[in-house]
């Protein structure tokens, strides 16, 4: 067995679903996942991990040093946006077994008793870009969503999550209780790089409204029909667009950020010469302060209905997730912080404004959630980037907190 | 040879490529526009027209009385919009066929000496959208866009025009010479059904400025990005459809009127999570007075400036179309007034604000474009409808006009 080396099983497995721009699209369920999952499969199995598979995809590699003893479970994601970044989730699960690794060396060496064992965790379509919603394994792991409402999720052409997993042959039916969940992940935004830090330690997540909003208009045609006719669905779509940028100005304060965004918009019939009948639109609104949020939120409610008559559409409200923002375990990032001031490494507080596999895992288990820096905070782009020496930093520190927790600082046996 | 019965060919005519909401999906080159062309084909084949095409597609249906003697030409066109109505270009198409028809029995019974041949032109994609532009086929006829960039104009998925006609075996290489074109349609508007009339005679085209724009932003993470460091494209394009809006409602006077509309709008990557990339749209515009369009067509260009500041954008301007606002033939619409006259049918005066075949046609030949009333002004939807009875006078019409034109009295043989 060859000494494992991060960065080159690092640029391995950035080689799959590589793109022209240097990102990878590995969207949940296609074959570019799959063959990342198999790829992490064969390089955990090489290093003496057992893989198994629970029904939604989620995907385990089992270190067992302790037999019978609980497990703490660190992870990520392997799946990716359509030209995403190479470092989201993947970063996170390949420190996380290379982690564990260096761990076992350790323990064999002697010296520390571990009290657990270790599961590295690939959760299935933390994106939700080719199936909504995103973060569906670590949701159906956390009982948040059936699984089998999961597995009948369908994507743009009809394909069912089900079919998919079974295609690629990553489906199983493991299960396993876990203890505690870590997380290492790239911060996505510039706090770190802006105040010269290494590693975040995240304190909470923001709250987020998630809505998906149809604005049913009339078809007609562009050319024929006069204004006061028009019933175009485009136009109150982008109304809101409009409104909820207005919005996010609108209640940012010095001491709570409003972010609002519209990252899916389709058009029916999308026709040149076609007044659109139909837009469907997702809307979502994000605040650290959980009555800025409410009210930002009643805005947007209040904005609708006035669109609805300023644009002669109707508005129909779709599904909708929301997610209060809400802290992590305390006890976890005095533990990590001490890690890291245990190497050397400078780290700061910071909160998440996107949500990640943790954010769901520290509803059922004790959960601590790391931030390594990105480069401009450019992220969800092929251009997204952490310096190797900062990947390498945080797998240091994931190596160290993971070593104290198996050893039963974090949570008891 | 049984007796040609307008509405019956008109309902068999309706049943190819029918939707669900009682409308047609017969566009451009696809198999429901090569089964209509092919049904159209067999039906005047049947009562002795001779067909043939062009390199583009125009399908001719000749009937030849005269021999050696010019062409009268009627016509419009077969393809629909995706979803469309039943009428749209299709009504005028039959309607040419069954005056033709008409018209040979009356000459036949003897009395009067026609002058001219007759051919009635089903249109190449007249509706652009599965490729663009609109009115190809026309376009190609009359000289404005060469045959071998129509031919080379793609849809979607890269399909040409080219492998679209040959699979659908529409192509050829016929080329006729015409001395004058005739055109009847649905009026796409209201104004003949508020006025009650059952004709409109055509005095002008509208002006139309069509523009395609990109607007060009940077793809990030729609949770962690902050507001001020978007590039939002989708923010940018919406920000272009309110102010095209606002546009219409800021130039149209009580005399001019201002129609502005985007009928395209597709975002990249169109993930939920993603702040658009890129956005490609088109806006048009359209008036009745050259001075109005083009001070509309000014304060668009200023907003798009604007608009590239205030949503942090780029906007490039892509491929345009600029048809002038045009008169018709004077001599051709006294002809039409005095044919509907003869019939005792109840006529008006009306502008188009939608494109036609005709907008090519009279740049080259004198030409009459002739309406009929559209219930509710309603097209480019199922739910478009023109009654028999306006169907039936409108081909009434068409027959007394085009006995009128071939005997000479429009123009010289």
């Amino acid at each position: 067995m060859s000494t494992p080396n991060f960065l080159s099983d690092f640029r391995s497995m950035s080689a799959i679903g590589a793109t022209a721009g240097g990102g990878v699209d590995r969207q949940a369920g296609t074959i570019a996942d799959g063959q990342t999952r198999h790829w992490f499969r064969g390089l955990v199995e090489g290093h003496g991990f057992e893989v198994h598979y629970d029904d939604v995809g989620n995907q385990f590699a089992l270190l067992e040093t302790v037999p019978g003893a609980p497990y703490i479970a660190v992870g990520s994601h392997l799946d990716s946006q359509p030209l995403g970044g190479r470092f989201d989730g993947a970063y996170g699960v390949l420190a996380g077994a290379h982690a564990a690794l260096r761990l076992r060396d350790l323990l064999n060496s002697g010296g520390a008793e571990p009290a657990f064992n270790i599961v590295v965790i690939n959760w299935f379509n933390e994106e939700g870009c080719r199936f909504k919603p995103s973060m569906m394994g670590s949701s159906v792991f956390t009982g948040k969503i059936p699984a089998q409402q999961a597995l009948e999720t369908t994507d743009p052409n009809g394909v069912t999550v089900e079919t998919a997993l079974n295609a690629l042959g990553t489906r199983g039916d493991y299960r396993l209780d876990v203890a505690a969940y870590l997380e290492i992940h790239i911060e996505q935004g510039r706090s770190l790089e802006d105040n010269g830090l290494s590693i975040g330690l995240v304190e909470s997540t923001w709250g987020a409204n998630k809505y998906e909003f149809i604005v049913h208009g009339e078809q007609a045609h562009t050319g024929a029909t006069v204004i006061a006719d028009r019933h175009d669905a485009l136009l109150g779509a982008a109304e809101l667009v409009v409104a909820a940028r207005d919005i996010a100005h609108q209640f940012s304060t010095e001491e709570h950020m409003v972010i609002t965004s519209c990252g899916e918009f389709t058009v029916f019939p999308n026709s040149p010469v076609v007044v659109a009948s139909r837009v469907n639109l997702l809307v979502d609104l994000r605040s650290t302060d959980p009555e800025v949020l409410a009210a930002a939120d009643a805005e947007l409610h209040r904005r609708v209905a006035a669109i609805e008559a300023s644009a002669n559409v109707r508005i129909e409200r779709g599904a909708e997730h929301i997610w209060a923002a809400k802290a992590y375990d305390e006890a976890g990032m005095t533990l990590a912080a001490a890690s890291a001031d245990a190497l050397g490494l400078s780290h700061g507080v910071v909160r998440t404004l996107a949500g990640h596999d943790s954010t769901n895992m520290k509803d059922m288990v004790p959960t601590i959630m790391l931030f390594v820096p990105s480069v401009d905070g450019i992220s969800h782009n092929e251009r997204e980037l952490t310096s190797d020496e900062d990947m390498l930093a945080g797998v240091d520190l994931l190596t160290e907190l993971l070593g104290r927790v198996v050893q039963g600082e974090f949570v008891a046996p």
